[in-house]
């Protein structure tokens, strides 16, 4: 598979990948969710090549995540806002930021404190269910369309148990 | 910042990104979630390289997502197990899943159907605030310990505004 057919393809993990699985383009969405919009805000905080912030800016914009915002004629200048696709990506980065503060916790820094502006109060993401509005815990789900997994590991290696 | 530094962050985004944010590793976890554990079904679902294929996997056992697991002593063999860790990594992954059937549908397939094993139901992954147990909308969450965005590029900038 090439980088460039992720977002083309069946999976929808992949495809979200094509435009979040780049470490400076998430670090870039990272902080437009905690409210940056300008180039040299972003570049200031990634500490890498203005061309590298650049790029990932651009892909961004062409993926739909950002629209582009003029704040000034001459010269040109323009912000980068998160659309609503964009803003939708928000609890992806949320739940990661949650998966490190309980499995790669950091002893000099306290855990990121998060409010919620509906209720006012300090508070946790909690993954829960559509249905019956309980939490999914790690291994409570099943995908009833997927093959088992071996049967495309199988055929490609023509026969051979895999 | 250098990618080894990452999993040293301060930020805890950015330490998740030291184990998910490389799209293989995204991937192999994709698949280890969905239940493959050996090395033959992972190289042959993500069709790049053997040899990158093993890296990855190497990296992710010395993070502590994978723990190996031998079913065959000649030649010695093993599985690829999900630790607890490595399985807290799965709502992160259908958020991803989430996000793209929302916004990046792909006409020719249907969306992945996902049943919660608890209430047999199938279902959408919903992300609520632990307080109210409200969804939490995007946009409605603060930082109150985070400085002002554009802090921090003042200052690398030496006092010229961002």
């Amino acid at each position: 598979m090439r980088w460039d057919q992720l977002a083309e393809d069946d999976c929808p993990v992949a495809r979200a990948l094509s435009v979040i699985g780049d470490r400076w383009a998430a670090l870039i969405l990272r902080d437009a969710l905690r409210g940056v919009t300008r180039f040299d805000a972003f570049h200031a905080r990634l500490g890498c090549s203005r061309a590298m912030v650049a790029k990932r800016l651009a892909e961004l914009v062409d993926q739909g995540v950002f629209e582009l915002r003029a704040y000034q004629d001459h010269p040109p200048r323009h912000d980068y806002v998160l659309t609503d696709r964009g803003r939708a990506l928000g609890p992806i980065v949320m739940m990661m930021a949650q998966w490190s503060e309980t499995w790669l916790p950091q002893r000099r820094s306290s855990p990121l404190r998060r409010r919620h502006k509906d209720c006012g109060q300090l508070f946790q993401p909690v993954l829960v269910c559509s249905e019956c509005r309980e939490p999914v815990e790690p291994g409570r789900v099943e995908y009833p369309d997927l093959a088992p997994s071996r049967r495309r590991a199988t055929t490609d290696r023509q026969g051979q148990s895999a």
